[in-house]
């Protein structure tokens, strides 16, 4: 076979303001760089320690596990469901979006059975459903949902579907890939009890990890599991004896070792800002943004209370070629934003305002790259 | 919740010539802070296109299928297990290290019947008990063996285990970890069917990605599975639409973009040297460190016929502490090299010469510290 002899890949300084992956933090870019060190090098130990004390702040729990998946945000998803539920359990999932639908695909390949409850795309899961579901399946173990719909920019009441599922004894099962640093997220306060995130969104890290924490009911619930979990890489049995070992910590899988460089700073500097800081800078961003697009005459796909500051969704208007627009704007402005997913393609914009890039001049400069294309 | 105020993480220059990850190449470094695309972006697409076109040179073969699973080489491991393996199909999985239990383990968490075939952690896979085994289970469908043994050093006969293989019409699954760009893998002139490596051994890219290849007939059997894979994430008929899908390319997850520069820069420069010359590297580099190591009287674990250049066990003698040596090695000298695992831990040491530090100077500097810390 042939040498393939390829130039160094050049990439073009985009603004990622589409469903993430955000641009990541000047800082995280350069501690990306940092001189390698061994997955079981002292130091790197120390640093996971760091990481997950970090990790208990954004999540705002004192969980003794809190972890990085070394892989996606589905994959945190999957491990959650591969950890928590077993063969036969019931798991109820509110699916309001994409990423509620693959909920369902996880619960149903670890042989648990899924009841769903539907909600349209845009709207928040209805409380209203769940109760009813609960009543009427009081075998139910686990509840399932999404916080932060990325598919649509919709915020569903977390707190409120964890206190109906506890009223039922059942385990809380949140995603919070989108919401984690955007918006709150109090694991303990509301009593979440397996909450995954991705580490490309609100905290502007690179792609690739997934924070994860389970509570301690969590814990007890998998190591009084009658069967194996079907995942040898997701087993957090075996995670967490190198994570948390005490003394010595035992290998388990080699640490993808720079994206954990990138997550520690990106939480370091989330944690410097502040939670209550890094929410409002979203929330004003947000603001900033709906002024502009309003008088742009978009409509938002979602109704003003449950909007996510950190993920916009606009109706295209019929009388626009939205992936022609979305292309002008990529290659001429080196702007990127969120096409629709599923049964919103093609008809919504998603402009995400997300970590590094929930700031004024974003904000603004998007506006102006919108204007200037559809001005035209 | 308090927040947390850490200082920026430090790391100290290190030489990795342990079991992996090894040091990336500067030019690897130097990619990894390129600008972030998206995920989606046309760019992106077209660099996996490229990344593509040179796994399929690293593995040596014509295969569609050769993509980087979004996680590490377990990862990587399982994919094909989960993919490869329907429940009650018969899997022949030679052990001769930690690396072969762990495919016993994947069989086993998939519904497969694991029939094991042990030989001495240090010695290569016994063509002969393949053989019996095969007589004694012709239902079997798959044989599994581990190319290059991390935990030890050896390197099995990858094309003769194929070769019996395919006489009883078996698929074949090898794990490629360490031997891929250091010794010869040839996909295509052995038969093998469902291949996997990781990123930073001896390509010296980023850990956390685990190159894939399938052959047809791999493809063949996933397409034609009665059960669903059990996993979402590692489910490559999805990940596939993502990878290769014409024209559009749909959504799976987020991949781990920075990485995948990393990914495409070593496999780059390892497609410029020319595979031929990689093997050489690794070969020269580990005969250099043999002579030094007799000088030191050091034995080796593995008889020469099968030993891997890039990974040299030597038995750690008696009257040494092992672990106080490795960590004044660390400390003083800045160099790792590896522990001994499972039933070999703390017995031997592993010494690799991956990629970028399969060279003279890395050698030299390593045989000089282990003087001056064992001559004290």
């Amino acid at each position: 076979m042939s040498k393939i002899q390829l130039e160094k890949f050049q990439t073009p300084n985009r603004r990622l303001m589409g469903a993430g992956p955000s641009n990541i933090y000047p800082e995280v870019s350069e501690a990306l760089s940092r001189h390698e060190i061994g997955h079981l090098d002292p130091l790197f130990v120390k640093m996971m320690d760091e990481v997950k004390s970090m990790l208990r702040y954004m999540f705002q729990t004192k969980n003794e596990f809190a972890i990085a998946v070394s892989a996606p945000g589905s994959a945190g998803m999957e491990a959650c469901f591969v950890n928590l539920v077993e063969p036969g359990d019931k798991v109820i999932v509110c699916v309001n979006g994409l990423f509620g639908g693959r909920m369902v695909e996880n619960v149903e390949r670890v042989g648990g059975t899924a009841v769903v409850i539907q909600d349209e795309w845009g709207t928040p899961v209805s409380i209203d459903k769940l109760e009813v579901a609960l009543e009427e399946n009081s075998d139910t173990k686990i509840v399932a949902f999404v916080h932060a719909e990325t598919s649509t920019g919709v915020r569903s009441d977390a707190e409120t579907i964890a206190k109906i599922a506890k009223e039922h004894d059942c385990l809380v099962i949140a995603d919070t890939v989108t919401s984690l640093a955007g918006i709150p997220v109090m694991t303990d306060e509301w009593g979440l009890d397996g909450v995954y995130s991705g580490s490309q969104k609100c905290l502007s890290s690179v792609a690739g990890l997934s924070p994860l924490t389970f509570s301690d009911k969590a814990i007890e619930k998998i190591t009084n599991r009658k069967s194996k979990i079907q995942s040898w890489f997701l087993d957090q049995t075996l995670v967490l004896d190198y994570w948390t070992g005490e003394g010595k910590r035992s290998y388990h899988h080699t640490a993808p070792i720079n994206s954990v460089y990138a997550l520690h700073e990106s939480l370091r500097l989330v944690s410097n800002e502040g939670l209550e800081n890094s929410w409002k800078r979203h929330k004003d961003a947000h603001i900033r943004l709906k002024k502009g697009l309003e008088d742009l005459n978009f409509k938002f796909v979602v109704e003003e209370e449950y909007r996510l500051p950190q993920m916009n969704s606009i109706y295209v208007p019929d009388n626009i070629d939205e992936l022609a627009v979305r292309m002008e704007l990529l290659n001429d402005f080196n702007l990127e934003i969120g096409a629709g997913l599923g049964k919103l393609s093609g008809k919504i914009w998603r402009i995400g305002l997300m970590g590094y890039n929930a700031r004024e001049d974003s904000v603004d400069y998007c506006l102006d790259a919108l204007k200037s294309v559809l001005n035209k």
